[in-house]
């Protein structure tokens, strides 16, 4: 059932903002944003098949039979949702809520796809309907980067399996294994220990295959001396966890650990910097410099972090692109890498909350390298 | 690696629709059409991360670090298409392809993300080009709809997978388990006997959950004489495969053998009505006939059918909204239910070709109800 206290605090918000910008009603189509607005847990999928139009006084949710009755389960009777279902096309039926409201200005998320777009603004003309249709630039997913209690406590709950499962694939890895092997165990762990589903494809990458970032596991085999890196997660009550460990099988020699070392040193060193409204492209840069210094520079491209909640990738960022503060209460990844072309990858991520004195790692595994006996 | 050959067909297809429209350049976006363009397998996640321009004479692609080398490989050197990796925003990448090119009438698909069309716009007119956005609605849904040998292949090696996976879950399944623990088995069994992937999250449905055609899995127990609903597949190198079947713990007594026998019989009367050609909605009705002559016309609500390919769902369609014919060589499902709120459900599906004289499954698991011996 639905936080009902949680669910109107999170509406309150966003109708303040569309007070403040004088929307009469807006249109939110995204799954993440309808889900934290509703608060309905383990409904959503991957498909777009919602359309909310939110007005000053009303709450309404267009959804079609494969999702009506377990929207008014969750729910519950409490809920100030009004759920539709018929078989209009939502486009339609948003012009036709927005007309009725008497609306004028009509914010419309920008995430929408550009096809329902043009249906409503064409369903509007059609109904000789003025209004104004402001874009909405990810503004509740600026909203969602503070999170709430109920909110951080199921992230929390959700790395508590990842960890479990790093302690449990770490007793399973041995040369011979596919990286396809170590994952199925990997996620076949998670799911048998409480996840609801995965938050993301897992990567497991070893040898040269570690050195791509968002490698595909596949049927190269594990061999005495490599590297194998595994960046997963798992998914409960819609939240996500993320965790990126890499191990070493059998010792792997100098080269190897003395890149681990300046990963890990990045890592720590932007963990304890980061404080509640630090500049997200200033922490990013400090892990370019050490691992610039470390004479690796041009091997780090990707960004050093991103917010986590109901999407695995939200805001905010430790990116070179996000020149605003993190904010006390957002949850973030810190995760440097250094990807050698044709030779090997290394990538430590932790993610955790931006509490009033720092970061606060959800993860609880170890940042020393792992090396498996074999 | 890409299959050379193929890829080149299929972007002639396209072009030829460019031509015939009279686009100067078209902007692709949507990560399914972009594998069917490009060839690259596994290559692709869920992320929209990959912009394509593409003209009589070129083909562009502007991706991130994260995929760049991945590209690199699974093109191979003999591909004609240029990787572009740059941190420029996509939107103001394509405005510089299109200006290079000279091009006027860039067509932009409608799937695309409003805030990408309105960079894309913004950065047009920033640079003072004019060109005409006409939007492409599922143009490239269209040609992928009739599939090639190779698609073939790939989706009926999905679906052998599959069909294994329940002749293993039928001997898994017994009183006292979980939805959650039948579907972890399921999903362990496929991605350790060749997946790649899930092809969408598996629905486990027993008892009144079953009623709820999208119900997700959780902790409700399997108790003898329940129905338990299994709605999953297997990804291939990018392909899925999907399947439902209902199978009975136990005796499950008169009425639910009935109204199995409903379902069954209206897919099978479906699936020997679908001929290449036939229009979609009319196999949809016939379904909707079967069921209502049985007195249950109330609880059969979602489309008999859709296409698979790239995606879960795509095109083409027996739903009542498909009033086109379903072409020889798509490939779709066939999936009549019986949904008896607070009671059971009841879902039967194979999928396949809809080949020279008609639809030829790829699923091999047979119809009879399958009663589990407990």
């Amino acid at each position: 059932m639905a936080d009902q206290a949680a669910c109107t605090a999170r509406v309150e918000r966003f109708r303040a903002l569309m007070a403040e910008r004088g929307y009469d009603a807006a249109i939110v189509r995204n799954n993440p944003d309808l889900r934290w607005l509703t608060g309905a847990q383990r409904t959503f999928d991957d498909e777009v098949a919602h359309t909310a139009v939110i007005t000053a006084h009303d709450l309404w949710l267009h959804t079609d039979s494969r999702y009506y009755n377990t929207f008014l389960t969750r729910l519950g009777s409490e809920s100030a949702w009004q759920i539709d279902m018929d078989q209009v096309d939502p486009a339609a039926w948003a012009a036709r809520r927005v007309s009725g409201a008497r609306a004028r200005v009509v914010a419309v998320e920008d995430t929408c796809d550009l096809a329902f777009f043009d249906a409503f603004a064409e369903a509007c003309a059609h109904a000789s309907i003025a209004c104004l249709m402001p874009r909405m630039h990810q503004d509740l997913c600026d909203l969602r980067m503070v999170k709430d209690d109920e909110e951080i406590a199921l992230m929390r709950h959700a790395q508590s399996i990842t960890d479990a499962a790093f302690e449990h694939i770490c007793g399973f890895i041995k040369p011979g294994l596919t990286e396809q092997q170590i994952r199925v165990e990997l996620e076949n762990y998670m799911l048998s220990h409480g996840a609801d589903a995965l938050s993301f494809g897992t990567i497991v990458a070893t040898g040269v295959n570690a050195a791509n970032p968002h490698a595909q596991p596949g049927e190269t085999v594990v061999e005495r001396g490599d590297l194998v890196v595994m960046d997963y997660g798992a998914l409960y009550h819609d939240y996500h966890s993320d965790m990126t460990r890499t191990v070493a099988v059998g010792e792997p020699g100098e080269e190897k650990r003395h890149v681990y070392d300046v990963v890990r040193t990045a890592h720590e060193t932007c963990a304890a910097a980061a404080k509640p409204g630090c500049i997200g492209r200033d922490i990013h840069e400090l892990a370019v410099s050490v691992i610039t210094e470390a004479g690796y520079g041009d091997y780090f491209k990707h960004g050093l972090g991103h917010g986590v909640g109901l999407e695995i990738h939200e805001r905010p960022s430790f990116g070179r692109a996000w020149a605003r503060p993190v904010p006390e209460g957002s949850v973030i990844t810190i995760e440097p890498g250094i990807y050698l072309p044709g030779r090997f990858g290394i990538r430590l991520e932790d993610f955790g909350l931006m509490g009033p004195a720092g970061f606060e790692p959800f993860t609880a595994s170890p940042h020393e390298l792992r090396v498996i006996d074999c």
